[in-house]
This record gives structure tokens, sequence and C-alpha cells, in this order.
């Protein structure tokens, strides 16, 4: 990926950061970057994640999918880190492949997902890498019966992904299920480029060697300043303008095909620099439809927010048939391509005009290779944030209250959690 | 809708609204319903949308899209508020009718939805109030073309939705094709309820006398008391958190049927309140997905955040089947449904004991009758909202310079905001 911070400049943007500040802020990013690389060398916990591009086998989950690679659809179960980087990559491609990302678990919606799908013909990836989430591992439940009950042996369909040990690991042994495992020291958001994201994409039949290509090239680029590496360029922006007010940061891709690589963003940010009462909200846009949405709070709302543009050049386009209608002519010489092209840049330049900082994010096309290369960029910008911002970026200690909560409340074991439940204070205003 | 703002105390969450505070702010609500009240009396400029549930006539809606009412699959061609009214109502319910909404002018996107859908059966519901607007135009066009070379007679097919004058109108009458009138009065994003809104529902087979009457049932609410009216409630106590911090707005619903609900909220509240350099920011979220992505940073991030819960009581469930994995064991005794809601509840509780606010809004089914109720409360909480911001809520004059900026750089006439797109600030870092 290609970065352009020009507009939060605070020659431009209010706010925005100086040059002056960014060169003293690089001598942190200098600091952070070696520590990132030695993080990296000594495969520690999180860091471990920057590794990937080596570390992950294609052939190897190749393999494992091997036996329902001629799937007509596939059924994706899994929930948060487990389910988004395999949804981005999934839907960022077309694929004769139909995929369903059960990552809810909402009855009705389930059900409908369920009955939707040939069964006979779908592959099931069930993703968790304890083995015991509550959400993934009820919905597998629900899924196994639906597929007995259709007569359909689940047990040749499915492709487990899980740690070393715990209920999915024993019962991919047990039924001698094709396994792959979550890999060590890589938490579920900076999983998108092992088995926990590609193996959704291998059965779609995408290139997962130009994803990780892709992914190493961006790895080539990390150095010491951000004024030389895209990622840290990214990261430390980011954090200079959320120091400076923008606590939010709105993910604007240009591509209804990268919509989903928003939402993975978005997790990406908010657990790994949500702590300690710091972090910027991200915020999942999509252009141009959002234009007709939140444009109008972006340019002209509260002074706290970045926008994250994401373009890609090139691509297939598709001309505007002419018209006779004399206010619409201008569209006939066009295509939908260089209306969505000048709609990019009118709003980049809308944004610049009422001082609101804005971030521009370039692809060269969205392919494996420029995928590839973004969630690696991305994953390293947030770690060079959490460094910059001082903050444990690989653990989400602040979501178990609410697990050990919903534990308690169906009976799995006491907890003084979900005791605290019942205790509501109420204000209710009623029809 | 019922309305529960317990968890938004002072007494419970940091930042909070103290119920003294409350009660001092409801003077200003007494005015502010005076003012609503006399806007809807006097048929003001957005007041009027609050006259829909009287105002909407079901039975010319159903008259205009007959020729078309056992079409296999709808193609909306809007964008914005002429969109997301609509695919709020017709996400929300089961329907044979395959529905797609072509609500962005991405070329491959725009070219796989058009080869997905069965044209012969397909009806084209196109909507834009001026008759203008760029994206839904060139996609009508796109569209047009698309029908007449696989051998469909649109004209046959088409429901227009539009202005008194304009593009769309002139095509609606030269080919004599069925058309509605968007409401006078009535701006995009609080036009759900209008044709604009329902044309989807009523080819979907949806129960629009229900909409309605829901809808008409929360205009009974409105009172001069946030303490007596849900809608006040919800638009008071957000206004107060804002002024006390929480300049976020986070809206979950539990419920994946509601999901779009979340995206026509987010159009609301933006345009609505964002302007004068005020206004929350809504971030459109989902239960319980979010809680493996957004809750770490809701429960630890930053003080700025409100989080409304949106809940439904009852609904089809399905049991989780039994394990004989310990660990698993207590998932067996339950339904998904009751799962989903002790998700809800222990997120609800894990939020409270961190002192982070949070407002439930509950529903009692996804049905007609209640999601009228809500789209209307919560189009009055924002006209009340905009009273006490004192912002002129019915305007959105910040998207204008886009658009202008837009059609200059496709030849659409002389822009000087065109002109401004090419003096952009770069700062590239490249790889």
């Amino acid at each position: 990926m290609d970065v352009d911070i020009g507009n939060a400049l605070a020659s431009v943007a209010s706010p925005g950061v100086s040059r002056a500040s960014l060169e003293r802020l690089d001598e942190r990013v200098a600091d952070a970057h070696e520590r990132i690389e030695r993080g990296m060398t000594n495969r520690e916990h999180g860091y471990e994640a920057l590794n990937l591009p080596e570390r992950t086998d294609p052939d190897e989950i190749r393999a494992a999918v091997d036996p329902v690679a001629d799937a007509e659809a596939l059924l994706t179960v899994g929930i948060g880190g487990s389910s988004l980087g395999a949804a981005t990559i999934a839907n960022a491609f077309e694929s004769d492949t139909e995929t369903v990302f059960l990552d809810n678990v909402d009855p009705a919606w389930v059900s409908r997902k369920l009955a939707s799908l040939p069964l006979e013909e779908t592959a099931i990836n069930v993703v968790s890498r304890s083995g015991t989430t509550a959400e993934t591992l009820a919905n597998f439940l629900v899924v196994r019966d639906a597929f007995e009950s259709a007569g359909v042996d689940w047990t040749e369909r499915t492709i487990v992904t899980t740690g070393d040990s715990g209920p999915l690991r024993d019962l991919a042994d047990r039924h001698d299920l094709p396994s792959l495992k979550v890999p060590d020291g890589v938490p579920g958001r900076f999983s998108a480029l092992s088995a926990v994201g590609m193996v959704a994409a291998a059965v779609c039949g995408h290139d997962l060697e130009a994803l990780l290509e892709g992914a190493a090239a961006e790895r080539e680029t990390l150095a010491g300043s951000l004024f030389e590496c895209p990622a840290y360029a990214y990261g430390a922006t980011t954090y200079a303008l959320d120091g400076r007010g923008a606590g939010t940061n709105a993910v604007m891709p240009y591509a209804e095909s990268l919509e989903t690589f928003a939402e993975w963003f978005a997790q990406l940010w908010a657990e790994s620099l949500g702590k300690d009462e710091l972090g910027q909200t991200p915020v999942r846009a999509l252009g141009a439809t959002d234009q007709h949405s939140q444009l109008q709070l972006y340019r002209a709302g509260p002074r706290d927010k970045l926008v994250t543009f994401l373009t890609v050049d090139g691509g297939p386009d598709r001309s505007i048939p002419e018209t006779d209608v004399d206010d619409l002519a201008y569209l006939g010489d066009s295509t939908l391509g260089e209306l969505l092209a000048a709609e990019f840049e009118a709003t980049e330049a809308s944004l610049a005009a009422a001082d609101r900082p804005n971030v521009r994010v370039e692809l060269e096309a969205v392919d494996e290779y420029e995928l590839g290369g973004l969630l690696y960029g991305m994953e390293a910008a947030c770690v060079l944030a959490g460094e910059l911002y001082r903050v444990n970026t690989f653990e989400q200690p602040a979501v178990e209250w609410a697990k050990k909560a919903t534990r308690g409340l169906l009976g799995g074991g006491e907890f003084e959690e979900a005791e605290a439940v019942a205790e509501k204070t109420e204000l209710r205003v009623e029809r």
C-alpha cells in the first residue's frame, strides 16, 4: 500500500500535525521499530504475527481443504478474529464458491442461513483457538445437527482450525478431521494471514501464495522512519492526530469488495488500542454510499475525526449509457468507475477545504497480492501505534467480564459477574 | 419502543447525567415539544415528516406496485435517504422477493448484482427526489441498458418515486410509468414511512398498515416531558450525554434483522445533527458479533461513548443440541435465543460495571408494527435532539461542495470546487 498523509498536516487540517512534530515523533518511531523487530526476531507474543508471511504454509492449508475443494458452498463458523480475516479475504474477490460466515447466534438468522445452503455440497470451516468460544461452539453444535438431520455426514465435510488442545482439538482427533493449528503467539485479530483467515480463501480458490507475497513485500518496507514506511506513516499519523483531538477514525474504502476490510480494521484497531482509556474509535464507512449519509457530519460536525480513504487504481469498468436529458448528459460521457473516482476526489477535497484531516491509502488493484500487503501493512501500523500509545496491543482483557457473566447466566458455573446483572439500575420510559 | 435510561444516570456511569439535570432539561424538552407540535400542525419543512403516519396512503403505494406485485426480485436504485429506509424495512422481515439495493456506483459490484438477477422477473424501484442524483441516475441508465440488452422491457417493470419535476418525473410521464411522489417537506432521511421507504415493502408483501399504525401509536406518546415519552427520553439523554463527553453513539441491535436499522439510524443522526461543529458520531454495531470486536474499546477505551442497545423480546428460537464435552455441557441446556439474550445482558452489565453509559431500547418483536414505532420514535428523538442542540435538523449543506466538485470533474459544468481538487497537498510514503 501507498500512503498519502498530506491532508493530515497542520498546514491543511485542524486538528493536524506539523511536519516538525512528525519529525520529532519519528525518533519514537525509530525506537518502536527496534522494539518491533526484536519482538519479531524473538517470536514474542503478538509480534510473531508479523512473521506470518514466512511462517504460513499454503501447501498445508490446501492439503487440509482438499477433501472439500469442490464444495459449492463454505460455511465458516467463527466470531471476531476467527471470522473477520477470512471474510475480508473471501469477500474481496469473486468465487464460484458461495461463502457464509456464521458469526452470530441470532436463532432466526442461523436457521435462515442453514436453510439457504445445499448442505450436501457445503463444507464447514470451524475456527476457535480455545475451542470453547460460546457462540462458535453453540453454532457448530447446531450446524452438526442440521447436517445430521439432512442425512449429510458432517465429518466428511468439516475442517477444524484451533489450538493445541481443547474441545475442538479433541473433536478433530476423535473424528479424524482435517485440522490446522491457530499459530502460537498470534492473536485472533492478527491471524488473517494464517490458516485462520486462509482456509476460506483456499476453498474459494484464491491465490494464497500471492497473499503471502504481498504481505512479505510490505514486511520489507518496515524501516526506522515513518517517512520511509507506509505502514508506519499511517500508524504514526493516526496516533498523532488522536493526540490532537481526532479520536475517531472513519475508514472509507471506495470499493464494495473492501467493505468487509473496514470491519476487519475496526476490530484490529478497537481491540488492540482501545484500553487504558486510550485508543481511536474506528468507524466503518463506504464510499461513495456514505457521502449521502455520513459526509455532512464528517465535514461540519465536531473536529474529532480522521477520515481514512482507501482507494483502488484500475479494475473493471462499465460505461454509463448516453441520455438525451440535458441535466444528465455529462454522465453519458463517463463510466461508473470515473464517477466513483470523481466522487472520491471530490469528497477528499471537500474535507480538506473544510480543514478536516484525512489520509489516503492506495492500492494498485483488488487482488491477492495487494490485499496481503494491505492486511499486513495495517497490522504493522497498529503494532506501531500500540508502541507509541504504550498499551498492551495484543491483549483484550475487557471482554472477559461479559464472557464470565454469560456463562454464569446460562448455568455454566458460579460467577459473581452473573450476579451483578440482576442489579441493573432502571429508569424506564414506556409507551 | 420502550426506553430504559437507568444506565445513563450519573449514579451508574461516567459520563452520566443526574436525575436533577434531567429534570432541569425537561423544561427545555417541554418547550421543544411545543415547537415540534407547532411545526407539525403548520406542516413546516421537516416537521411534516412526523405527520407521515396520517399522510401516507398504503393503497396508493400498493396500486403503484400492482403491475410488479409478483416479481421474484426487486432492484431498488437509490442512495442515502432514498435507499436506507427501504432497505431497513425490507431487511427486517423475510420475504419470497429477493431485494437488491443499488446504492453505490462501484462498476464491478453493479455488474455482479445485475448479473445475479433474473431480469425478466425483476422489478425496478428508482428513487430520487430531485431526479438528478448522480449515482442514482447513472445506475438507472446502466440498469435500463442491461434490461434492454436482455430483451426485457424495463418500462413495464419500473416504479418511479420522485418529486414534482425533474428528469425522473419527465421520464415517468413520457413512458407512462407508475409513479409516486416524494412527499413535500420530508427530507430523505425522514422518509422511510412514505412511498420512498414503503414501495419495496409493498413489493415484498409486508404489512404497510401495521407499519403506519405502529408509527401512529408512537406519535401518540409524544408529550411535553422526557419522563413520559420514550422517543424524547432517548433524544434528551443522548443530547445530555454528548454534552458531558459521550460524543460517540454506538447503536448495537441484538438482532441480525435490524442490522440495517443501525445504518438508517447513522444517516438520521449524522446528517440531522452533525453541523455547526456539533452532533454525536453514530457508530454501527451488532450484537453479539461486535462483543468480539468492539467491546474491548467500549469498556476500556476513552470515556467518549454511549452504547445504545436495541433488544427484541421473543421471536423464533432454536435449541442447542446437547454435547458430552464437559466444558460445553452448559450450552446444551440452552437455545440460541437464550444465549443471545444472556450475551446482551452480560454486555450491558459489563459496561455498567465499568461505569460506561448505555441505554436500552426495547421492541416486543421484529414485526411491522414494532418497526414502524421504532423508526418514528427515533425520528422524533432526532428532531427533539435537534431542538436541544439548536441546529437546523432538516438541512445537510455540507454535502453540496463535493456534489459540485464531482459534477465539475466529470465535465458537467464550471465549478470552482472542481478546481480545488487539483491543489491537494501531498506527503506520500510509498513502497
